[in-house]
């Protein structure tokens, strides 16, 4: 019952950018700190991207930053947006089981999603990451750079 | 973020054996009636059988039942029984990320899936199936029969 990777990758990618909003991360340090693939990475922020959670500002010192700050962005909605179907078993994505639209499950598995998602709700980001989590920022090896600073 | 299809198999085989609880099944028939391989199936039943959810009496006239009444059988013990690894994120399953341990995700992960599980136990199989649901056995073409019925 795992989150797609592309949903864990894209809650890792929030993290490390609410770790330090001051300055613009590169993809490839954050696909590096977490030892990911970069190509993987790419697709992940570009979601990200459309689903208004970080901005890439171009240009030479350019770089992605949270859309907004990390207090507004709720654990659920993060995993609303980046998980491509929100289902527990097939009849709840919509997909074929013999007794679809009869059994009493499908409800019960919504009830239980439900549940999951309510709990997601009651957090952002900043539950989880922020400037002052000095252990997180160190594992990441983020260090401030003058160069990056948001301007 | 779905339950494997082992566990969503798991769940059809116990909804089909507590609409007919009084007559031994076939693993032919189950797979048959849901349209899944009829290899699956068996690697789900032996699952089932070593939970102590179902279990089956062999010769000629053997099959499969439930082992208890489904009132007694919970939707969340079922979920805990046939998940080989519960967990919404590769922190949660033991796995390796750069920020493990030290980050609070995992904790929220923790309580939003014992929110969901809280929800499945409350449910028992009796609550999606009975011999009663008339449309559930018609769907799956289950009807009594004599020859197979409980010793």
């Amino acid at each position: 019952m795992r989150l797609t990777k592309f949903t864990d990758y894209g809650l890792r990618t929030l993290i490390y950018l609410a770790l330090a909003p001051d300055r613009l991360a590169m993809i490839a340090e954050i696909a590096e700190a977490y030892e990911i693939s970069e190509n993987h990475m790419v697709k992940v922020v570009h979601r990200l991207g459309q689903a208004g959670l970080v901005e890439t500002l171009r240009g030479r010192h350019g770089g992605l930053r949270l859309a907004c700050p990390a207090e507004q962005i709720g654990l659920g909605d993060v995993v609303r947006a980046l998980e491509q179907d929100l289902a527990l078993a097939e009849c709840q994505g919509g997909g074929g089981c013999a007794i679809r639209g009869a059994c009493r499950l499908e409800s019960i598995l919504d009830e239980a999603l439900a549940a999951l998602l309510a709990v997601l709700d009651r957090y952002t980001l900043a539950d989880v990451a922020t400037p002052q989590s000095s252990v997180l920022l160190r594992k990441l090896k983020i260090m401030a750079k003058d160069a990056d600073v948001r301007p």
